[in-house]
């Protein structure tokens, strides 16, 4: 049994997942994340308690907790430092007041860290070595797992794998750099182009414009997929420039790192499990490798869930 | 005591190399890397018997023989595949053969990733754990090392670096994509942005020219290096943006791997270190990673001797 956290900008949630990876009970509440750090923590603790009173057996199970939490954090002392999206905790020491308030001791980790591994070891990346995972969403996260361990780099910042620029005289991204995959392929990104096109082709009559009532600046990018699953030709075109995008990023990650498989998650990976045939086909053209025809590219088995999974899947290492 | 032989596409070269990484002895012959395969293997025993002719008592101090070979290859069975610069051998079972006519096992790797693994045990990153290692030269190689250990990907073809792409609708590399480093900072790619500028601005009356007895297709990166370091501004203007593609790449490689430490080693490296400042006042631009300052930035320990020293490395592991 694992008992994981997944702290949000605006929620948190937590939840007991089993060995196999199958998630028996959630819980979830408000995260006060511009209140006061004890307020912050205040929600944690509430979550986890409310876990343990629905479950009262699950708690002499449990030999620590895993919390997947906003980065930038340190993994190897499970201090929060400056969150953007948590500015309740600047250098708030999360797992040391887990370990305070509850006896156990916590591991945390970032969200794309944690829900590769939770991947790697429970689901679509079971039996494989080297395991890349990619969110695709408001923002493109990654988090590569080697031998079913976390890969971190010197501090616990590597994997940040949405901002591999393809384009260093593309469009600025949110982090300030140019051509970032996330400033391509992401949600936003895609509905900027989308916004774009429409506005450049105003004769294309596009099913995007219904769906936004008519108002340009209203197209999001689920409504450029719901425009695409329903035939719209404009919105099929942008979609197919993201898995272009995508397929020149994941060119760039197989020459580097050789993964044995690409998993993606997030909300739109079911959208773009469409195109990953596409992707596919633009291999050749973006990669020296001669065999990247052989690696799996796969949806992830964790959707929603996959704070949770994640979370739960850092107690396990 | 180690033996270690670099196989090139114009020669060969064997190495008896110490416990702290010191090159004992060397020698070379010349590779017919067009000729039969038998005629290639023939140039290999030959170094080799050359090392145990000079060095007699080297021989019974050896387990096994490291090789530095052309890729593509098979790490793990020491199979060379098809590699372009030594088209005597495809599919030959290098490792076999030499354990056949000398009784050791042979460990067989390509010349960046056994370079990266001398640096990494011996040289420029020894104490850290994640070792990022570039060649800069008439291409760009790169090897990932952990924890002392190559990172070799599915199989055996990853930290192909030199062909992440920073800019996809950039230069056609050799290797058949577009806006790869090696297309924008190796050699070739240097001496090329310096023979546009030359067309394009005659005026700037550049020491390059006069260094290439007035042709402008005589330019070479090795004159461009050169009417650098006399002060020339145009040759300057080319090496600073060898540099600016550098920082990009970099940041590339620092967000997504994090290493402890970047050595930079083959022909350009001597002259690209006076960039390694630029580099690094370029970098809060071109990655998220808000400590990438404290990763050092050296010169690899070997030069022209990589080879050798990589081939030795594999020897212990």
């Amino acid at each position: 049994m694992a008992l994981g956290v997944d702290i949000g900008g605006t929620k948190v949630a937590a939840g007991l997942v089993d060995a196999e990876g199958a998630i028996l009970f959630q819980t979830r509440a408000a995260m006060p994340a511009r209140g006061s750090a004890a307020e912050g923590f205040g929600a944690v603790q509430s979550v986890i308690e409310a876990v343990f009173a629905a479950r009262p057996d699950a708690r002499s199970d449990l030999t620590r907790i895993g919390i997947c939490a906003p980065g930038p954090l340190d993994p190897v002392t499970g201090v929060i430092l400056n969150p953007p999206n948590v500015p309740c905790w600047r250098n708030f020491p999360l797992a040391a007041e887990v370990l305070r308030v509850f006896g156990l001791s916590a591991r945390v980790d970032n969200d794309g860290n944690a829900a590769a591994l939770a991947e790697a070891i429970w689901g679509a990346g079971l039996g494989y070595r080297n395991v890349f995972y990619a969110t695709l969403g408001t923002g493109i996260g990654t988090g590569i797992v080697f031998d079913r361990k976390i890969y971190h780099g010197r501090t616990g910042s590597a994997a940040e794998g949405g901002h591999v620029t393809i384009d260093y005289r593309g469009p600025k991204c949110g982090c300030g750099k140019r051509g970032c995959i996330e400033a391509l392929s992401s949600g936003p990104a895609i509905a900027r182009r989308a916004r774009e096109r429409l506005v450049e082709t105003p004769e294309a009559d596009s099913k995007m414009l219904a769906l936004a009532g008519g108002n340009v600046d209203g197209v999001t990018a689920e409504i450029v997929a719901e425009a695409f699953r329903q035939g719209d030709p404009l919105a099929c075109e942008v979609m197919r420039e993201t898995a272009d995008f995508l397929a020149v990023w994941t060119g760039n990650i197989i020459d580097l790192l050789e993964p044995d498989v690409f998993i993606f998650g997030g909300g739109l990976a079911q959208v773009m499990s469409a195109f990953f045939g596409r992707i596919r086909e633009q291999l050749p053209y973006w990669c020296v490798n001669q065999r990247f025809a052989e690696t799996p590219m796969v949806l992830a088995k964790y959707g929603s869930d996959a704070g949770i999974a994640g979370a739960a899947a850092l107690c396990r290492i």
